[in-house]
């Protein structure tokens, strides 16, 4: 395909063609329309683009707590000194947090792994921000934890190793109630449902 | 939608994700789910792709002659003194040149509209190079005017209409025969049935 992306398309389009491409869920046909799209977008909504994805990369570090996303370090949630101290909800990717204050219902903390475990893919604890988990709970009293890995094998696994882990520290565990299709992204959940999973929620 | 974006991502990556709706077939997800893909991924490549993009902005401009996309004017196929200057293949976007030349059964020239008449988009003549394309016609001897718009109501009704100019200056004018599947893109026709559509050209 590449070769073929060169021979027919000037140059500075086919390189833009490719850069998409490498983006997920998005193949050679519709690389080409976007790229033929911006093109005949106006300028400024091309430098708009552009300038929104050099800022973000600039601006974005993750929260030195919970490792979600944010522009200022602690994040507005963790600076947040009305939100339950006690309890941290933890959560595969900074999406999920987002799906999670959409129900309004969880005014805790978040503790952001950024993956799950999985041997397949040779994912392993040392890989994922866990060990971070582990010093915040060491350091700072938490009443509770809240396992919301996704409801799918390696979410399971994930939140079978966290427990295993965190119960000898005294801790008290929980995992987001199974009102959760299983096999699905915990960010597609709608908010009803994933408010039924955080109500019952129950002890592992 | 935006208000909530707004709520719960970091400003920067809302402004992304706000950017990236604006693209054709991307909705509130796939930009969320494209914004947190870019936030993961290297910084090079977040980089070449900003870059990519305004390069392309600053470098393509559209062929003085055939009105096709091109770093040099005029383009790589105008300048083709091999290629048969007595023909003129019509077609809507460059999009199409692409696929025209992906048959290797044509070897003349392009005139590039940049969309096709629409009494209900409100597009006429004066909006698209057709003024051109008669002028092309008058200051240079052509055989054979190639109608390449796409097979459906507004694609027929651009061919309807430039033949009708046409025939009047003495020019051969051919349609792609209609192997052509109605209702559809030309871009999306297979090289195969694009080549019949070629050899079965027919006069209008």
């Amino acid at each position: 395909m590449r070769s073929e992306i060169e021979r027919y398309l000037p140059r500075v389009v086919a390189r833009l063609v490719e850069e998409l491409i490498k983006l997920p869920g998005i193949g050679p046909k519709s690389a080409s329309r976007l790229a033929y799209y911006l093109l005949h977008a106006p300028e400024e909504q091309v430098r708009d683009l552009a300038e929104s994805l050099l800022e973000m990369k600039e601006r974005i570090v993750l929260c030195s707590r919970c490792f979600n996303i944010t522009e200022q370090d602690p994040c507005p949630i963790c600076a947040d000194e009305n939100r339950d101290q006690s309890r941290i909800c933890v959560v595969e990717q900074p999406l999920d947090v987002i799906a999670l204050e959409r129900t309004d219902r969880y005014r805790g903390l978040y503790h952001v792994l950024h993956g799950a475990l999985s041997p397949v893919e040779g994912i392993g604890p040392e890989d994922l921000h866990i060990g971070e988990l582990f010093t915040r709970v060491r350091l700072q009293p938490v009443e509770e934890i809240i396992l919301a890995t996704n409801p799918n094998l390696e979410g399971d696994a994930t939140a079978m190793y966290l427990s295993q882990q965190l119960i000898p520290l005294g801790v008290r565990v929980t995992r987001l109630a199974h009102g959760l299709p299983m096999g699905g992204d915990l960010e597609y959940a709608d908010e009803i449902t994933l408010s039924r999973a955080l109500e019952g929620r129950r002890e592992m």
